[in-house]
């Protein structure tokens, strides 16, 4: 289902929409993480994505938490834009032989996928807020500070370990 | 071809798909655009995506600059986040008869080119950078500031013109 699909007439049919098609991210990005754990060679790479996932775990909960606060049940909608990101990080054959290039690419496909997160989560917080819905917005912030934290924490990995100087 | 195709196996040819990766991603923008800019509403967010597709021309040139200053032709390279992301933004059926929600839908639409965007040029820089292009990784932080700007433009016209409170 699209942003502009004839179910979507309302700003609350938007936010439930955005509210599954986070869901969905989460829940793939979950799926997705343990593959680029193994794959990653460098130690602190391997230990900040165990920490994401980690993470990623209490984002699906608070999911849950907001879903049921805003008198809905959890749902996840496929949207293709999370599935493209991922596509990407996935296709990991193992056939780069250079350590660091594939470290670097870990990292680059990664950011992609949390820069995909933080965006939804910023539309999300607003439509809660324009909604009245503050608490919902508040779990929705403290998983948003979160993604932005694993970003950060990957652009100083990169500069430090993996031989990227700068990042996004 | 993935992030981790056979044929990524230097850093060099990380860099070179990359380039590829956002020369396709800005091209499909600017083909997107205009079909957003139409879509809009409200006269300011009309403005802002005219003036992002004026804006989206320089970062193409600018990419044939940097394609030059690395010695390569510019080549595009489908990638399928992208094509993930315009393909809500493109499915604009008008067939959401408020205006506010569509306004509303095409600004969480552009905020998420804009952050995959700003992801794959702040790699793109590091990159460029580690292997002592400093002069593409200059025109790519031209482009990169840009980018932020435009998000930033998009999240202040959203909390002031279409009802969304705070944004991304």
């Amino acid at each position: 289902m699209g942003l502009f699909s004839k179910d979507i007439q309302t700003m609350d049919d938007l936010f439930l929409h955005l509210m599954q098609d986070i869901y969905y991210a989460e829940k793939q990005t979950l799926k997705a993480l343990p593959d680029m754990v193994e794959k990653a060679t460098n130690r602190e790479l391997t230990t900040a994505f165990k920490a994401h996932l980690v993470e990623t775990e209490k984002h699906v909960q608070r999911l849950d938490q907001a879903f049921d606060l805003i008198g809905q049940s959890p749902k996840a909608t496929r949207c293709p834009a999370i599935d493209g990101i991922l596509e990407e990080a996935k296709d990991i054959a193992g056939e780069v032989a250079d350590k660091s290039v594939l470290d670097a690419a870990l990292v680059i496909a990664a950011q992609a996928v949390e820069h995909y997160e933080i965006t939804r989560y910023g539309s999300l917080i607003a439509l809660a807020k324009q909604r009245g819905n503050d608490a919902a917005a508040a779990l929705l912030t403290t998983t948003l500070k979160e993604e932005k934290a694993a970003d950060n924490k990957l652009t100083s990995t990169a500069a430090r370990k993996v031989n990227l100087k700068a990042a996004s």
